[in-house]
């Protein structure tokens, strides 16, 4: 890549564009929508302390993680109070150790009563006390307990209990929203997730366990919920930057989308009325959410260079490892519009895996080729 | 990670497994197939330096690259005849003169006259010579002219006499391969492929053009092939690896699979049936590849940590970013066997993408997890 690209005309393709003043407009929403409830930005979606800060809007505090990688990286950049949401294990107690005895306030989720025994033993040996949450299952999505588990309080009792352990509350995250694109089902879902999670910390509250935090969210529950009570705390992360998938569950437009592949126009196939790109799978990731929605973006939609809205009927249709496949809908695409050379961008399915097979953020404006930084982010783990 | 992981059971995961043995035996037989017609690897698929010498034994030439960042680390490691085998366009003539000026020996394909005219204005501006191969599309799959396209003889015609650019040959892939699965349409097609660029390379000679190079291949035409007459060299990638997608392909079996992503089992979802891991579509890609094959893999076969054979019934059959879920085809998952802090490792549908979310291989012999070596690679471009 140029060492200082000034202008999406001109540095290496394919890139990863970041829409500022889009990305401005949905943390505005998002926290338009909060009120008054904190908002703890999952960074898993854009892993940069820029987009971090634009994120909380300036506070270094109060965020989730999905990676310990993560976690490194926002402590080292002066993050405190830091969920990591994944299923912490003895096995990686090691890793966090320097962390915390360094002063770092970082959190962890648990739903196994034995593997929390285990923690309690790991962070015994290591001399460090452990903040943990309880994850709370309230769709049958994925981890945790059940609302009504009796294990949850007794979890509660156990890690309160326990000198190398801190209970700090209830975690819950209800991933079957986006699974829908009614606005009725999904109030009725952020209900499910707010219900739940409260219904947990109250079974611990009645054993006597004190249960600060009551934490739920999702983009589309925080987007859609009705009420919050008792809810402490919001997480939700790919809002920043929204996706087609978001567009197709309903909770933004396409005219949303923060992010896009900038990629050039490396040839044409006009038999098969296909115009080749250097963005495939590798630039835009083998995320397929769209197929099973509404609508099938394919590997995703075609815009402009200059700005960020769809030209009718061109999506990618297929992404080989570093070749992009951009087909028309119906009508001969105009040769003459798409040159070889053609700079255009490409709006995709799913923002968190997109913007993973890249290493750094060119910063626009709306309706603006040019760059006005290059931001950082991070991968791995 | 930890500095110097000795042991997969102590490495951080999830992390990337490379098996040597199984590697060293897809390189022996890939030469075994090929006789004595050059392989020229696709080093698209490792992306590392130490893989590439495993590939080429030893020899530091002869290579293809999928980006131009593929080809500078190769170049800046010795490695010299890179093959830059997507669509070359004027933009990236400038990040490419610095290679070429310091002696670098590269060379681009092109299927457009435009394209290959202004190719020629660019070198000539930059005072480079460019070598160029004209790519053809043998099976209507993706990029290049028809091998009975009258064009295909004009445009050698037109690098071959214009001072700033070289004629070197035709190439062509096969990628409709991929769809296949029974050996006698592999063989036709591998015919097709070889068939095809014979004919363009002839039509080049009988046009006056010398046409030194004939290069073919993907990984199931160059393991199907019945004959290879009139091929000067063939390309092939996966195969060091192989994948779930290339055994369905039939062109090798799952045990021939070497490389796997590193996983710990983080919860148990008695209920549903699941085991949480932490490898999921970060670690082990959204690629879906075998979504449309006659077995769907999920998102991966799963196996001991000790050595790679299936564990019978279980595969990955979700992946959210971080989290993997692992389901059993129909007997309740033996839980007593997988606690949570179990090992397991996960065959992937698509080594290339799979590979792509890591920055490095820990490398380990068949049946054995002592760590040999980590190898680095890049991603990017």
């Amino acid at each position: 890549m140029p060492q200082e690209p000034k202008n999406l005309q001109e540095t290496f393709t394919p890139a990863l564009v970041l829409d500022r003043t889009r990305m401005r407009r949905n943390v505005s929403k998002m926290n338009e929508s909060l009120g008054d409830t904190m908002l703890r930005p999952h960074l898993k979606t854009s892993k940069s302390v820029d987009v971090a800060l634009e994120t909380t809007r300036g506070r270094k505090s109060g965020v989730t993680v999905s990676t310990l990688k993560e976690a490194e990286y926002f402590y080292q950049n002066g993050f405190s109070d830091i969920l990591y949401a994944v299923g912490m294990i003895p096995d990686k107690v090691e890793r966090v150790v320097p962390m915390l005895l360094a002063g770092a306030e970082l959190t962890f989720v648990a739903d196994d009563l034995m593997n929390v025994r285990e923690l309690g033993n790991a962070a015994k040996s290591a001399g460090v006390v452990l903040k943990l949450m309880i994850e709370i299952d309230t769709d049958g999505h994925r981890s945790g307990l059940r609302p009504d588990d009796a294990r949850v309080a007794e979890m509660s009792q156990l890690i309160n209990a326990h000198p190398s352990l801190e209970f700090r509350g209830v975690m819950t995250h209800a991933g079957e929203s986006y699974g829908l694109h009614d606005p009725k089902a999904l109030a009725e879902i952020a209900e499910v997730e707010r219900a739940g999670a409260v219904k947990a910390a109250n079974s611990i509250r009645s054993a006597g366990v004190a249960c600060p935090v009551v934490s739920g969210g999702s983009t589309p529950t925080a987007l859609s919920a009705s009420s919050r009570e008792g809810l402490t705390e919001v997480r939700a992360g790919v809002f920043v930057f929204q996706d087609l998938v978001q567009s197709n569950i309903g909770i933004c437009s396409v005219d949303d989308i923060a992010i896009s592949v900038l990629t050039t126009v490396i040839g044409h196939q006009r038999e098969r009325n296909w115009l080749i790109t250097d963005a495939g799978g590798m630039a835009l990731s083998k995320d397929r959410g769209t197929a099973s929605q509404k609508i099938d973006y394919g590997y995703g939609l075609v815009t402009p260079i200059e700005d960020s809205k769809p030209i009718p009927g061109l999506k990618v249709t297929a992404a080989n490892q570093e070749h992009g496949i951009i087909s028309s809908d119906n009508t001969s695409i105009p040769w003459d519009r798409f040159p070889i050379g053609t700079r255009l961008r490409v709006l995709p399915n799913h923002a968190c895996m997109t913007a993973a097979a890249h290493d750094h953020y060119c910063v626009v404006d709306s309706g603006s080729t040019k760059i006005l930084s290059v931001w950082d982010r991070i991968n791995g783990w």
